[in-house]
């Protein structure tokens, strides 16, 4: 298979790109790569389906959300994590139906916040929880498959990030890696992957 | 209790204008009444409050979203879907934190299809699902209570939208307005109130 990972340099797509290579011919896109593509931009979007052809998978794990509380947030904090996150994944979606392989899929990520909530991470919960519903409408009507991936926090990122979510229990990054391998090579498809919650 | 209802003049404002009108003073502000409101602009809502003043709640029953294939839907479509009902409710909360009585409640709608999708019903499943999972994030942060009603097809509207939901079961709109009740007399906070399914 040809599959385009989508934030391919960050640390989650770094598994997937790692979880995948040994039996697929993998295509890297980031914000600064060799195939490049900025999630908030749908021409940018366009450009990079324009320049990798066709494929079989698209995998994206890429998607900037700012954090802070309701109160401090501005409507264009809002306005912004929704542009990159959930419209950007969206129209990576929209923009890659004549792409993808039909019976081939779109992994999307979302994340545990969509129903598991911490302080400051209102504009991550509104991604996710847009980004999950979108996936199980989406998939009664494409030919291809679409699924996503909500995950806990890595374990990887614990150190960085883990002060913030009070409780939850890290996993690590590959186990989140091989939701998107149950998604790319397996047959389902309206599911929410959730792993580690 | 001073109630400002966004969408007064629709099917289901008008429904719970009349459930509150009772026992509450009920401001009605729609996108063409007394008070004029447009969800897709901000500055529309700031000025909405600054003309309206405190209030103990804030009931939203509007948010307009296109009904389309994925496959027929531009980016476009599905930016304007969200501005409106999403980040329109989403601003609705933001810009009333200062006018809302801490205490006091806001209530936003939903919709079944944030987990029951029809087919067309993509931009709303987003959306719906977006609002659903800010309102859960939003109510551990707040100083008022949040709530969101998520209702299926209203009985009132079969007739005309009835074919696009095979096998849903209707509910009758004044059931829906209840759940707005029960949000704003009510005492609770972070719920999702399914109405008819």
């Amino acid at each position: 298979m040809r599959v385009l990972v989508v934030g391919a340099s960050g640390m989650l797509g770094r598994s997937v790109v790692a979880a995948l290579s040994p039996r697929h011919e993998v295509i890297e896109a980031s914000r600064s790569g060799a195939v490049t593509v900025d999630l908030a931009d749908p021409s940018s979007i366009q450009a990079m389906y324009e320049d990798v052809g066709h494929v079989d998978a698209v995998a994206c794990t890429a998607g900037v959300v700012p954090f802070d509380d309701v109160a401090t947030l501005s409507v264009e904090d809002f306005r912004r994590g929704i542009t990159d996150k959930l419209l950007g994944q969206i129209a990576l979606v929209r923009l890659g139906l004549d792409a993808v392989t039909s019976g081939g899929s779109f992994t999307l990520v979302s994340g545990v916040l969509s129903c598991d909530p911490i302080r400051t991470g209102s504009v991550a919960a509104t991604v996710n929880g847009g980004i999950d519903s979108f996936v199980i409408a989406a998939a009664i009507e494409l030919t291809q498959r679409i699924n996503a991936v909500s995950a806990t926090v890595f374990a990887e990122a614990w150190d960085s990030y883990g002060e913030y979510f009070p409780g939850f229990e890290p996993t690590p990054v590959a186990h989140v890696a091989n939701a998107f391998v149950k998604s790319i090579d397996g047959a389902q498809t309206g599911r929410i992957y959730r792993v580690g919650y």
